[in-house]
């Protein structure tokens, strides 16, 4: 199977569910919302809520589950939080356990699902305005993630520090970017910062703090480098609470929505 | 007379037509659109109109005057091209011949007059938004104005390079501002460049090419450059060209109309 096939969000999430097909979902159904996945019980829910509410900008929430209820129901036809992902995380105590292809044996009533935007939506938007991020056309380049210096606002037992993508841009492109994104704060928005990496608490943008481990988008000359929230946030300050249990997707093996990205658009 | 009595636009311009007011329009009648002036013969003014159409960042015509009509119909109630600015500058085949407070002699059945959107209109939607422009609230502190290498797209007789003005930002800030002004094409919109001055032609920052010749702002640590097309090109490009006459305001004495800022919002 080839995911040139898969370019129906609803027939990209019925090859998941049936294993037909088990690779990333980078380039699958192009011009819907891919979604980051939080499973958590649901004495968190309630504060994780609260802490993606106060954190708007890392934690957009495109769609989220009644306890107990595994249907993401505003996102598409039966999409299926057990079954429509290509793989999971399981986390015990912030430590990860296990990777599974299915909850199947894992759901119970007590558990909540958030699906939270992803940086694929705002590169989609910027690629279709015809700015070039060379991390989807030149292999071997890959988007580093960083740890700021930057407090998230804390909710219960959630606090942390945001944790930002980076991408090269040339100054005109990253004010047209900033014009684009803008448009999209249910996929994290504008940048929060461009320019030098040490204002935000980042020593070396060459050293990715999540993530991708290949090599990293170098910054070519006039360009600088572009700085936005991301939905490691979330997943970090989660983690670092160390909850009974977290489920998440695999980074790159994101939920795929009927959602068409441009209906996120605020303007 | 104080300026805080010229918080009504009609009330200032006929403060001006009597002479009873005589300084700069800086802070008065907060809140609507102030514009540059340029007047033309016919048979210059429709490549002008030409040249601002293909230059609409640096070159924003909120109002026109139909020829030979001296009264700017559009931008409020009687407003008068020949009487309603403070000081007028007279330009004959590109030199400067005299600065007068009226233009009773001057105007004939041939002249076209343009009002441009000017930077007052954004500052005021920056401050509005809690960013501080410190030319605003610390004195000798000026806003840098520069010829850049970019050229403008020609019309007829008219050419030339983009003219911009500087402001230094945070970061934070600068994307804001990109946020606040694309929402205000008519006012030049959108930075068109932030960071080093070098790539699009400025030598030294601190060496402003127009207006103002007092200290500029300075960069404070953390900031950055961040330029907008300017309303200068407009005049520089035509006195380039040496036009027989060609009328324009005297910097900070600009045409106060009744147009609300806000109403230029696209957005």
């Amino acid at each position: 199977m080839d995911k040139k096939h898969l370019g129906n969000p609803r027939e990209a999430r019925a090859a998941i569910r049936a294993g037909r097909w088990r690779g990333d979902t980078i380039g699958v159904a192009p011009g819907y919302v891919q979604g980051n996945l939080v499973i958590l019980p649901r004495d968190w829910a309630d504060e994780f809520l609260r802490f993606c509410h106060y954190n708007p900008k890392p934690c957009p929430i495109v769609g989220m589950t009644e306890p107990g209820d595994p249907i993401a129901r505003t996102l598409g036809h039966d999409v299926d939080l057990r079954s429509d992902l290509g793989r999971y995380r399981i986390w015990r105590d912030g430590e990860m356990v296990e990777e599974v292809a299915s909850l199947e044996g894992l759901w119970t009533d007590d558990l909540v699902g958030f699906v939270i935007g992803c940086s694929l939506s705002f590169e989609q938007a910027l690629m279709d305005n015809g700015i070039v991020l060379r991390h989807h056309v030149e292999p071997g380049q890959g988007v580093g993630v960083y740890r700021t210096n930057i407090d998230c606002t804390p909710a219960g037992r959630f606090k942390g520090k945001l944790v930002v993508s980076m991408r090269p841009l040339q100054p005109a492109d990253a004010i047209r970017a900033v014009q684009i994104c803008s448009r999209f704060p249910s996929v994290h928005g504008a940048p929060v910062h461009f320019g030098d990496p040490a204002a935000i608490g980042i020593a070396d943008v060459y050293r990715s703090d999540f993530g991708y481990d290949g090599g990293l988008i170098e910054l070519r000359a006039g360009e600088v480098p572009v700085f936005w929230a991301c939905g490691v946030t979330p997943q970090s300050a989660v983690l670092d609470s160390r909850p009974p249990l977290c489920i998440t997707h695999v980074p790159g093996y994101m939920l795929v929505t009927d959602v068409p990205n441009h209906s996120l658009a605020s303007f």
